[in-house]
């Protein structure tokens, strides 16, 4: 484990972030309004988000967007995060490839959701909000968000999902020590959670529907905006400082990336590590291969269509232009909670479309596989959603190795598995399950979307 | 929150440990056997330690001792830690005081603990042996040396105290990850877990325990060494490398502390934190305050005698000159795992003897209280064993401002709290019993040493 570490000062935390839609010769579609069926603007969504935030949710013009220095006097408590060239992990490979990850699991939530919970509170305060509500899966966003809506002084109502609040009783224990107020979802407090709950008593659960229940409280609860961990432009842009710094990283080291990966729930990792490296294939200047990782049962990019559809369970969200399972598809109970929606956001939908980027659906015990095969040569223990990353990582790897190439590999380790142990244990013991979905299952769901596109 | 962080490179990792008994004008007073009561030398040791650390355990000349270079190599996977003014603690406080703490929590385990596991885990591969044992309190050490035995390819066994094994299932799967083998103790697999369990078939288990287990397993396994995770003057030795990054962390920010604080269980991240900063002291060069933070319910410094006592509760170890609770005291089942142990290393009693450092005891809730407000003003959730600092720091800054002074306070934190939510679910439900010792307790378990000082 000669694993060297590539490390930057305070100063070269990003001042801006970069704007991805500026760049591309080809815009996302736009989001549609429910009702008229008809493009939304960002005034549009100012009764829902923070007006910034909405802002930028439709900036096409500006490649780079200041960041607020508030945000990047937060940024300072964990960034700049180290870049490492993982050589215990190449030798345990026994590859000639150079395969680099950029640490994010170093924040005090031990992910990358802070860099996006940051901005979205700092934006509230300054805008005279009072209250926000959001969703979190496994945790590792609502544990963010509540931190940082601590910093500033915002009441924060989180609905987790219901087989995460279960099962993870820890992340639950974060939120509220930060001062959140957490609740099982679906839950009676809300239209949407009572209708599910009706229906189906057992329902254990879904990002989708934590969204509804987060929206429809926010838009009933005066003074009161909704932020979500993923998926929207706005959320992928905050994320870009990642990719950002392993830029510059990357020149310290004096290579560049042949592959760029990262995991894929709804793309809020992933947009940024690979954005920024994305802009010089855009460029004309480099051509690095870009991979979404993302678990075999949400296989949203892989196996997914092209179409309008809604961001949660009930409806309540604008259309998003997304590859997509259908909102009502019900990912299994994968270990990798970050990784269970059901689409992938509009622009990274949108670069799929054009070819700019592959997807990788991973088996789950295959990314455990991968997860320990990095914790004994890295001494990191990764979570369960990054090992998707590291799995695709030594997918390439392996591939290199029998075709005789030696490529340069990046991968964004966007967290730590230190509260996710119990998952390890199931590993361990043999029992955890691989989920292949059914092809039919996936049609059927399919085939109530409005046919948009 | 605008705390400020200092940052080192990786050139700056210490190359040296820092051997303050060098330095020290009385010296400890030496290790003894238990048969003869003479004193020991290294050559004594080899039989349980790796010879190496056996030699550092003795060395009384030498003010530095060079790191090396495959240690160093490995401490880059977390070193150089940060450095940070803690100035939203100074803020929630009101103090002018300026509060800075080394965070210590960013290593892959969460704990300092790798400081010591890893040059621990060289010697003994460097010197053949093959197999090693260990104890674990609340598992921050297990951890740390399961972790660093997977990276030298060594075999380890961890005796996990029973109250952790069963309470910290997360902390056992970590060190399951890295490879090792984890007992609960009292176990059936020594004699001295047989006879306990024999005599108290309920008994949860105490760190004194655990280590007469591990002792007595590596004594009689061929090839096989035993390793201490705090206690004995190679660890302490080898923690320092935290506080000689802090001390040029605080020239970085222009200034010097005048009160030193880390929590204590045997003394290791106490040590480590505060002997770099003591040399100047007895070079007569500075006058700071170092203050070691104890459990009310473990007040070994606090309440202890000055006595030859054993380190284990079978009696398996030399003699070790500590103040002590007597070998045979039980520590209340409290959060912080890892201070749940009945003496103080010899090179901490001898300086606390000699009147070059002071200790605090605080009760449980304390520490929960301070760790909330460092939680909600840092952004970080810290150990239960950490709050104890953090406690302590509160408490000195609080002084002050009564005092209208306002000191450099500089605090180790020692590690995280993500794995220890249960902990804090206890102090929100507002269960947390504090546990003062009736003194009647102490005396008796005293009465029962050797009176060899």
């Amino acid at each position: 484990m000669e694993s060297k570490k590539f490390i930057l000062q305070e100063q070269d935390i990003p001042k801006a972030w970069y704007n991805i839609m500026a760049d591309m010769p080809v815009k996302p579609r736009p989001l549609l309004s429910p009702a008229t069926k008809k493009p939304l603007s960002a005034e549009d969504l100012f009764p829902l988000f923070s007006k910034e935030v909405s802002r930028q949710e439709f900036n096409m013009t500006d490649p780079f967007i200041e960041i607020p220095e508030p945000v990047r006097d937060l940024y300072r408590i964990y960034r700049p995060t180290p870049l490492v060239r993982a050589r215990g992990l190449e030798k345990a490979l026994g590859t000639r490839a150079h395969i680099y990850f950029k640490n994010e699991s170093v924040s005090p939530v031990g992910s990358h959701k802070l860099n996006s919970a940051i901005p979205q509170a700092f934006y509230a305060k300054e805008e005279g909000v009072t209250n926000l509500t959001t969703e979190t899966g496994a945790g590792q966003w609502g544990a963010a968000l509540s931190m940082a809506a601590n910093h500033f002084g915002l009441n924060l109502a989180v609905y987790m999902v219901k087989v995460s609040y279960n099962q993870k009783p820890y992340r639950r224990s974060i939120m509220e020590t930060y001062g959140a107020e957490v609740v099982a979802s679906p839950s009676m407090s809300t239209k949407a959670g009572r209708a599910i709950i009706t229906n189906h008593p057992n329902y254990q659960g879904s990002l989708g529907t934590a969204i509804s229940e987060a929206v429809e409280l926010a838009m009933s609860t005066p003074n009161c905006k909704y932020a979500l961990g993923s998926v929207m432009n706005h959320v992928c842009l905050h994320q870009t400082v990642i990719g950002l710094e392993a830029e510059k990283q990357m020149e310290m080291a004096g290579e560049y990336p042949d592959i760029v990966i990262g995991c894929f729930g709804g793309g809020s990792n992933f947009s940024g590590i690979t954005f920024p490296f994305m802009r010089h294939n855009i460029a004309g200047k480099a051509n690095s291969r870009f991979i979404a990782a993302e678990p075999q049962s949400c296989p949203k990019l892989t196996r997914g269509v092209m179409q309008y559809d809604f961001g949660d369970e009930a409806g309540y969200t604008p259309l998003i232009p997304m590859y997509t399972l259908g909102h009502n598809f019900t990912p299994a109970n994968i270990h990798a909670g970050g990784l269970r929606y059901h689409g992938a956001g509009a622009i990274v939908s949108a670069l799929s479309e054009q070819g700019m980027l592959e997807a990788m659906d991973i088996p789950q015990n295959e990314t455990f596989a991968a997860a320990h095969i990095f914790a004994r040569a890295e001494g990191i223990i990764p979570a369960p959603e990054s090992s998707h990353a590291i799995a695709a990582a030594i997918r390439e790897a392996r591939r290199a190795n029998e075709e005789g190439t030696a490529p340069v590999i990046l991968f964004n380790l966007s967290g730590h598995g230190l509260i996710d142990m119990a998952a390890y244990d199931q590993y361990h013991a043999g029992d955890l399950v691989d989920y292949a979905i059914p092809q039919q299952e996936i049609d059927d769901n399919i085939a109530q979307l409005p046919k948009l596109i």
